[in-house]
């Protein structure tokens, strides 16, 4: 399994990464990683406190759930995550929180449009939200369900360009190139829900920018022509 | 007194828990712990500040209230937690802060209702609230009937299914199988009022989730078939 | 000027203590203290970090504000705090902030009823607020004269049942037997302003509590016959 | 280029003030300072961690943006920086955030009024919001234009005694005499918006005060006979 105790290494310390930007209480979130070459995927260990994960505590899988390293048991969310890794193949990492900001939207069932440049620099547009699951869908395979109604909505979006979608009356899901690019998917749409809800408080009809202004600041930090940060070769 | 020093331990560790999850502020929070073989109930003295807790200090009562071991007085809330522990066979810990948001809930005497997943995982439905107590229930024995206020509501409600309840116009009170347990309630009760609070900010038309969905998160985390967490043999 | 090296140091500790209760930002908050007996006030230096704060640059002032010790200028809000003074003769010391919640509701122009129990613990009914100081008020003597529209408050209140007021378009002031317990009445009400805005995100019309719960609640804390806390024999 | 070490050490000091101050998650956030006898910039470099930040690495611009000293890119926000520098040539400081209550007001299109003294203490009135950038001014010179329409709000404005402003649909920038100043100044803004937001809350027709008060404040701190703070000589 070559790589795969980098990725548990990198899984874990995303984990961790999550209590450290207070996304999390309890043990309400869980981030994975995949190795595509290998079609496996590393995932917390179901209920763990974060303080007492270790990389070796990290549960590997394959892409249809059996553990195939790893003594505990996965995260509950597994199925989830397997659904998001087989509907974005562009994908590498995989977060979940119940943070409080993007789970208030949740749990309002709307929708975080781009209401400023802060949300412009890190998601191309409004982070959608699902529909609610139907009966028979929390009935049998609720998490894969789960799954299933985020990657209806990216029928028509770029799953890289709008990193993460809000589960109705649960909580956010974010994903990126890399377990920590997931994390830090999570931070942002936690501070850019936050943002939305006092925008509103002080101005009821606030709505999404305009579309130049999106672009504008999408494309300096992401574009072909992108000036934000630092060139690779230095 | 058997296995009492441990309670107090128990109870001493739970109290100085309200401080480090940040539910109490000055000395507005109080936890016991119940020994049900011996009758015996341990609770912090009234008005000492947490950093000078100790377990000696902590105050062991009988069920009417008789202190039977300890230098202090007990909390002013002692005949609260008694009437409690005679309501709720069930439980063995007690928990009363003036945490934020479930104080916000008390004061608008406002029931919290299951707005999403983060709620169901913990209490199952509604965390109700008191009616107001009466200027007769006021002038004679007012910790006790705060108590009896509390039980009213449990008449068709399990005690360890919703494992908690709003006092009108005071705070929250939750309560577990153990100090510990009682504490970590308190903690999600706050996590879950502060979420709804926002979550209506959003949509001030936002109601209790399909009960499909409280149950299926309800039992994966607390049914017979419980797939959430680790095996105890692990 | 025996006593006062007493006084320096308790006046300095308070003032500390606004900063570890997250009351101040920059430079925003002095306290100060009284000896009666030598009729001696004891203040903040004005604009001086509270890092740098030691006993020995408190400043001294006799009750007409003229500097008896010390070398640095008092606090720009000297004259409130001597108004408070000749005012409440009950009183030992003065705190002022501009504290989030408490500055909130000033510049709202709102007094703060009592709406639950933790307010009834501390500030026997309403935190009143004053009116707006008229132009000439500003003009001359504006400090004395923010000390006048406070007291002005008190013609038929109880200044050490009701330990603060709101100053309209400014913010807090409280005071106590001592600068430690005009700091800590800072504290809670902070903390039951907090709690009644949010009390009012979820009850528009949340008023204040029955007064029998208030008398029995402040009773039990403060009357001749209090059973919360420790004997002082003990 | 005598003196840019020190403009460059006190640049790097006041970008990591932007964290200890909470005013910015990720890198969004920077600051600078201007020589003007030299007729140089120096600034924080592009998308980098603020703990990796030292004086070396801060970059030195001449005024129309050519790096003379630094291997780093400069902060993207340069050219908004530069043309307040030539807008405002009694500025020594910039300083830019996404902090959070001062950008909900930002997307909220909202400027900001005095509400009460916290404000007039530091803003000698309303911190103004700029008008919405145009199609073609978003296309070419974004930047720069950003620095433009803030420039027509201070037409009839001075800059030091309003020191900052809103850019609508983005957030807040603030100056002063020098980096640091224009920290404390951004500091001050993110305190007075999220002051003004809860005074809304609890009063809708909350309105800017007297400006006989606006004037008594601003004047006792920063007027020809201030009495706020100590003299220069002690």
């Amino acid at each position: 399994m070559d790589g795969i105790e980098e990725l548990r290494t990198a899984v874990c310390a995303a984990n961790q990464a999550l209590v450290r930007h207070g996304l999390v209480l309890c043990t309400w979130g869980n981030v994975s990683g995949i190795r595509r070459d290998a079609g496996l995927v590393a995932i917390k260990p179901s209920g763990l406190p974060y303080s007492e994960l270790t990389p070796e505590r990290i549960v590997v899988t394959d892409l249809s759930g059996q553990v195939v390293a790893g003594r505990l048991r996965p995260s509950s969310d597994l199925h989830t995550h397997l659904a998001l890794y087989r509907a974005f193949p562009q994908i590498g990492g995989v977060a979940h929180s119940h943070s409080h900001y993007a789970t208030a939207f949740a749990q309002a069932c709307r929708a975080l449009p781009c209401l400023g440049t802060t949300h412009a620099d890190h998601f191309c547009g409004t982070v959608p939200v699902t529909r609610a699951l139907r009966d028979h869908e929390l009935a049998a395979d609720y998490e894969r369900n789960t799954g299933a109604v985020i990657a209806e909505l990216f029928a028509d979006r770029d799953p890289l360009a709008v990193p993460g979608a809000l589960v109705a009356h649960h909580g956010p899901f974010t994903w990126g190139p890399s377990p920590a690019a997931a994390v830090t998917n999570s931070v942002v749409l936690e501070a850019v829900a936050r943002l939305a809800l006092d925008t509103w408080q002080l101005n009821r009809t606030a709505a999404a920018i305009d579309p130049a202004l999106l672009d504008c600041h999408y494309q300096r930090k992401h574009g072909p022509e992108a000036y934000y940060g630092q060139r690779q070769d230095q």
